[in-house]
């Protein structure tokens, strides 16, 4: 009360605890709120898999700022503490913990709710309201504690979804020793990060380990004792019908974002069903900001909304909320790169910018390398394959793929090259780091910019 | 003869293969020659100390196109072949192998007749014209063989030269068993390549493997038998000397461009005792190019002449020389980056752009991070250090330097940042990829920027 701002942020995932941060960071004197309905306060979702896997050897340690770090802030932090309601017109919001009911007034108030697991029409997957026992998402810590416990003298594990984080779930259960299926609706691994020639590598590579139904949706699921036993899949061209016998069944489908609190106060929400937020991350409410997995934002190169699902996106977003809502000035790029990366069955990927699906193919040209991360006389290289994609008049850079040799920091390199709207014509003759133990004196970078700039001038003398 | 254009290149290192290789590429028909003046067809010079170390097995694997490949892409290559005369006027080549005088016409020239180590006043290091029996620099297959038989039975090593060939050869020879020491002129290691603060960690770091005698020069020699037994080595600050027992001298102290052809021939020579050439690799001669090491080129950042020492660099030099000697067109960037790296001791270092030395101090801010290259709460990070180094009044990124985790990739991307000019209020916005296992959500590449950023403000407003 009195002089100073009072922020309230709404959830204390990475945007949210981002956020407070920042805001605090940008006015000492504010009064910052947090409220967060479960009973954890900011910790990596993202390295959820690696506690069930025993890489990182205790849950508590995925907690990043816990209760005390923020109380050191000045930040007031409500765990387990759910808002029931904000009046916009009164700057207030109102949240229950347990009995409690806890009011906050604010001038700036920051809505970070996330999102939650979408969950596919499976029958019999819910029993009394839940998910049946044995069937999980995979987004809180509880989440993975609940996985964690219950498969020690599990064998067999599936998996619906093959994105990012269906395989690095598959490959964590696979380091547990379980017989791993994954059931995927495409007919592609990774489609949201990579087209099909890149990804069709990364499924015959991952294909050694685990078992893969590609082109099937999940039908039904079926308990035994209230425990899963099998799940029923179907090929969704051919109409065949399979069960799979199943220990545990983990479902990594997507997420939708959690946005029920900020539609009744009247924000915009965008096709993608994410809040809209403007570039200081300001949603159609005065005053009311979003960051996170909550919000969609207009991607960078295509210029379409984006549904925000990265928390490398997060965390930026969670900087300009918490930056502006202290008063301060700070805005994003116009647009979201959507760089990506993730590592699994010791693979690496990563791309950044659209894939070719959300481009128009007759404003494309591509080009592809595929190699070695050292030069050819030194052994120990690792192999690397970079494609990107170009806009086929101007010769803008629009997109890239990597799988390999340190594919997330060569992709860095094209998110850097993207952001600046550069040609591939002047991208193929940046000078890249060069010593025989480390990159060849063209590394693919170069080469996959060469192979595509060869393209662009067939295309350009086919087009004209 | 005849119709078809005629193209003659002087060395065949990795700027004269590489010329002779483009030339080729851009025009089927040309007549094609090159002279090199040793045995060997294009081989890897930054690989030499790998041959001598054993991890690439061979000598003859460091030749990456053997006489085979050119002339089946009917390139003349004439090995074991010195240049003795260019006529300008007559637009002729004269070259002698042993007994024989070669003759060719050219329409276009290249010059890529590389450099030569520079060697430091050192007494009694020459005996009858020629190097003491074991003193060695490190520039030719026969350079490394001779070192890699001589050093069967040796065990005490001493390097001169603490830049990164020294750093490499010292590992290869350590890892060969033997005591390694380095004398080194100057206080820091790898001064052309890092700031004294991010050199002095390299500098402990290698201290556990080798003797290092910093601000020492090298005075003399004395050898037994006709061998190298001891140095004699001198403090440079307190005048102090010593004597150093050793089997063997490697003298890395920088090179020499090979410059006396393009001398004779009246092509401008620059201030740092290169060739000049322009944006096309041309020299000041007409149908006169240049390539490589022999060459000096303007530094994209400060604008000033610099000494081209790099494969990196000769390899796209000689792209340009071969493709425009063949009458296409191509243009160099404005300006090199001199994006560099190198890896021993198990410490991968790499930087871009100038040091600290190399710009103006007051007009100029600097930010660093040191952290680990994944989260905090996933084991197994390696140690990563960035700095950059910032134009205090414009914001601009001028350079970059990095030691650990995947410095080079890392680099690249500044490299590719400094090449769009960027400001560092856009580059810390760069969306860089994130996964637990593979970096934090903000890279060392964001917080480098972050902490310079900061530092920037500050000048601005101590300075206005």
């Amino acid at each position: 009360m009195g002089d100073n701002r009072e922020i309230v942020v709404i959830g204390c995932g990475a945007a949210g605890g981002t956020a407070a941060q920042f805001a605090r960071k940008t006015d000492r004197k504010a009064s910052i709120t947090i409220f967060e309905k479960t009973m954890y306060p900011q910790y990596s979702k993202c390295g959820l898999p690696y506690a069930i896997s025993g890489e990182i050897p205790k849950f508590e340690e995925l907690i990043e700022f816990p209760r005390e770090w923020f109380e050191k802030q000045g930040i007031n932090i409500f765990l387990e503490t759910r808002v029931e309601r904000i009046d916009v017109k009164k700057h207030l919001v109102v949240g229950r913990q347990g009995g409690t009911v806890i009011e906050k007034t604010y001038d700036s108030l920051v809505i970070a709710t996330g999102a939650r697991p979408y969950i596919p029409p499976i029958q019999n997957v819910y029993q009394n309201g839940r998910l049946l026992y044995g069937v999980h998402v995979l987004r809180t810590i509880e989440d993975a504690r609940q996985i964690f416990f219950e498969i020690k003298n599990d064998e067999k594990a599936t998996i619906v979804g093959a994105g990012m984080i269906g395989l690095e779930v598959a490959d964590c259960l696979y380091k547990k020793g379980m017989k791993v299926t994954i059931v995927e609706a495409l007919p592609t691994v990774l489609a949201n990060s990579l087209d099909s020639d890149m990804s069709d590598m990364v499924l015959q590579m991952i294909g050694k380990y685990v078992t893969l139904f590609m082109n099937h949706i999940i039908t039904g699921v079926y308990g035994r004792n209230g425990k899963i036993n099998k799940v029923f899949i179907k090929n969704k061209e051919t109409g065949e019908e399979k069960e799979i016998d199943t220990d545990i069944l983990v479902i990594a489908a997507g997420i939708k974002p959690e946005i029920s609190l900020a539609k009744k106060i009247g924000c915009r929400i965008g096709e993608t069903g994410g809040i809209i937020v403007d570039k200081r991350c300001e949603t159609t409410i005065r005053d009311v900001y979003a960051a996170g997995d909550c919000t969609e934002y207009i991607d960078f190169v295509t210029k379409k909304p984006a549904q925000v699902g990265l928390g490398s996106i997060a965390v930026r977003q969670g900087i300009a909320a918490g930056i502006n809502a202290a008063g301060g000035n700070y805005e994003m790029p116009d647009g979201i790169l959507q760089t990506r990366t993730s590592r699994f069955f010791e693979i690496e990927i990563a791309a950044v910018g659209p894939t070719e699906k959300s481009l128009q193919k007759n404003l494309m040209v591509s080009g592809k390398f595929k190699g070695s991360s050292l030069p050819k006389y030194l052994p120990g290289g690792e192999p690397i394959i970079i494609k990107t994609l170009i806009h086929g008049e101007t010769g803008r850079i629009l997109s890239a793929q990597a799988v390999g040799s340190n594919a997330a920091q060569r992709i860095n390199t094209f998110a850097c090259a993207i952001y600046n709207e550069m040609k591939v014509e002047k991208l193929r003759k940046l000078e890249t780091a060069y010593a025989p133990t480390i990159a060849p004196t063209l590394d693919a970078i170069t080469l996959a910019c060469d192979a595509a700039y060869i393209k662009l001038k067939h295309h350009k003398k086919s087009s004209s």
